[in-house]
């Protein structure tokens, strides 16, 4: 880590902007945080949350400083999906090897835990002070009450925007010339809704199961909290004939439940009131770079790539960056422009990759699952990945349970599904999808 | 046009912004047009413009609203391109059938004359009032000298985001959610330099030719002014062995054009003067979506989709946008909540197709021009057009000579480099490009 305490600002108390502050703090530099909204610690969570799941990337920058533990305490492992699917009886997934899971952590629980263990390593925040604009080339942040109002300067040495999706400091970095910017919105947006905890405080569904009700253009997931509730989200579109739109009345949105979920309806808290009072929100893919500003100012997580949340990897994508970032200030002692430079080089294609990957796991929801030939395809691959583990790591697994670079999981997943076309391509492959002959032809195209 | 006379605000006096002022004038609006800058008639010119190529879509705009007369004595006619190729006598290139031309304008003369003409036509300028604010949903600006000091709050019916390609009518827009934008930059930049006129008021060069130097990963352009002086535009990488960042000294600009460009060299008025004194412009590309917003707001021209130069589109893009929406507007009556609806689903996709078709022009220019197969190509497409004018309208000619739409220009464009892509692969087509053989595969591949 870099050798020279800094004076640092960190805008944004989310979870990377608290997991960063806790990182530099361990190193030995003075941190700030700011956060406009107030210390989420003592406000009820917002009801636009949809449940995190920490996989790999996620526990190894935990672990590296110090509080993995600590948190595994307040997460709960995952190890398979649980399919409800409409006319099948409800049947499981296994998302890897025996071991392998995802940890299900309610947002809200997570991001008060870190604030806390970034307070007692010596942060300080600052809640409520909105950052209205900052001064790159002199690390200048401004705060007020309103951003026509009166304003407070601040001098820092290092700046972080840690301030998610719609960045006021990428916001600022915008408005130089070649900086590159893209925010796309999908066509589907999703709402919060819970399914409360028995009496007795037990889960009312399997409590180590991603439960997801796939209903072609819609879906609907839960993910179980701690105290025996689940955190549920619907995707559904925005507009169109089963849409966000089309549901304006509480009884149109009981009809909705009753036709395509009516298993999991009676068991959802306040269904009809929850879902007017939670708000429906949307969803982006934001790309931009470059991620830094000389030696003062760098991006990190959401605001410098906000990823659509089908592949999980949101916040596990946010936490390699500071693992990478701060494995680089240690290396690069004092020559912060050297780190933020190979930090940007390095994450960026990285950042790309799991963008495109979060996107194909969106539209392989909408459009392929109801695909047999899709469906298909996935089988015989299952059924040749377990038979051979070491020659073919499904990309999921790649994704969630390795260390490999996204970038190489999006390559080599790319290099498998061009497999799978020629094998899909081979005649009655209907007939002879799980025989020796396909197995041998994988062989041979590995 | 709309019946009822409306109290219209237009951000932005430039090409877009003056022309679609006439023309709401003429159909009977108040116009009231703001800019921050000062009047254009009342400064020198920046030094950072390239000359305007008006070309078919530029002219049916301007003779819609009857000024086409007008703005035809300060143009002049190219027919042609001079190609000053290295190590090759000067060539020509037509660039259409006989009478077809582009029409090199300057982009200030222009600017000047149609503020005179809409302010003839009674639209109010106020100049050097800066926008800082909209109020989408009721169509209000606020006005001031700075963005932290006091504001003037301006009431209007309709807004129109006319203000280029970083305006601040979109931007408000695009804080929305659910707005798509992208804003792409090239890696090369582009600075204007100046051929005078000879002592007698002529043209150092042919008057009626668009003049290229291609030097691969760059190249200098220059096209006439009424007063025997040429506009020229260097185009170059900003980094890299040859680039702008590696110009650094009088000494090194002057070595520079030794070098490549030693034929035009003495020609060029105060070369390493202008050479540092004129800014080093960035390029770039521009999407979003929605366009328009309710009745109320709505962006034109650059603000919706600003392109790279390489096809000289950007204006007539923008011209058409105008002429497109006044003739819905002029359809749907008192109805401009359904005319900017149709307007913008109208020229999106046109829109993104001259973004794309300039940005390839781009590519072809820096990285094309020097191989032979992609000039044998171009050979062999032109032959055959020439031949057969009814069969094969090069793309460059349905985008500049005619009405068909851009995204109309791009598919046949694709289909017939997918045409040309066949014959390309034909065995010796080097030696027999110009037989019978490969005249009648094309035929049949039509």
């Amino acid at each position: 880590m870099a050798k020279t305490p800094k004076n640092i600002a960190i805008v944004g108390s989310g979870l990377v902007g608290s997991l960063l502050a806790l990182y530099l703090r361990k190193a030995g530099h003075s941190i700030t945080v700011f956060d406009r909204r107030p210390d989420i610690r003592n406000v009820q969570f917002s009801g636009r949350s949809i449940n995190l799941a920490m996989s790999n990337r996620g526990w190894k920058s935990l672990r590296a400083v110090g509080i993995e533990d600590e948190i595994k305490k307040i997460a709960i492992p995952l190890d398979k999906r649980a399919m409800h699917v409409v006319g099948q009886p409800l049947y499981f997934q296994k998302y890897g090897k025996d071991g392998e899971a995802i940890w299900s952590i309610s947002r809200g629980v997570l991001n008060r835990r870190m604030i806390d263990l970034a307070e007692e390593a010596g942060v300080e925040f600052r809640f409520e002070e909105k950052v209205w604009d900052v001064d790159l080339p002199n690390a200048k942040i401004f705060t007020g009450e309103t951003e026509k109002g009166v304003w407070e300067e601040y001098d820092y040495d290092v700046i972080f925007g840690c301030d998610g999706a719609f960045s006021r400091v990428r916001h600022k970095m915008q408005r130089r010339s070649r900086f590159d910017y893209t925010q796309e919105f999908i066509d589907v947006g999703y709402k919060e809704l819970t399914i409360p905890a028995n009496a007795d405080g037990t889960h009312k569904l399997d409590k180590h199961s991603f439960h997801i009700w796939p209903r072609g253009k819609f879906m609907f997931i839960a993910m179980p909290n701690l105290d025996g509730s689940f955190t549920c989200t619907l995707f559904l579109p925005f507009e169109g004939e089963v849409s966000f739109e089309s549901i304006k009345t509480k009884e149109d949105a009981k009809n909705f439940f009753t036709a395509y979920f009516p298993n999991v309806m009676q068991d959802i808290e306040n269904l009809t009131q929850d879902f007017f009072s939670n708000p429906t929100s949307a969803m982006v893919t934001i790309k931009c770079y470059p991620w830094t500003y000389w030696d003062k100012v760098a991006l990190v997580g959401d605001s410098a790539h906000a990823i659509v949340p089908f592949y999980g990897q949101g916040m596990n994508a946010g936490f390699e960056d500071i693992y990478v970032l701060c494995e680089l200030l240690d290396k690069s002692g004092d020559d912060w422009s050297s780190a933020f430079e190979a930090y940007q080089e390095m994450r960026k294609p990285n950042a790309d990759a799991i963008a495109e990957l979060s996107y194909r796991n969106f539209m392989e929801m909408s459009s392929k699952t109801a695909d047999p030939k899709f469906l298909l395809q996935k089988k015989i691959e299952r059924r040749f990945s377990e038979k051979y583990p070491d020659k073919w790591i499904p990309s999921y697994s790649r994704v969630t349970f390795s260390d490999a670079s996204y970038a190489e999981a999006l390559a080599i997943g790319d290099a498998q599904e061009g497999i799978m076309k020629q094998i899909m391509q081979m005649p009655q492959i209907e007939e002879k999808w799980d025989s020796q002959e396909v197995e041998q032809r994988i062989l041979e195209l590995l």
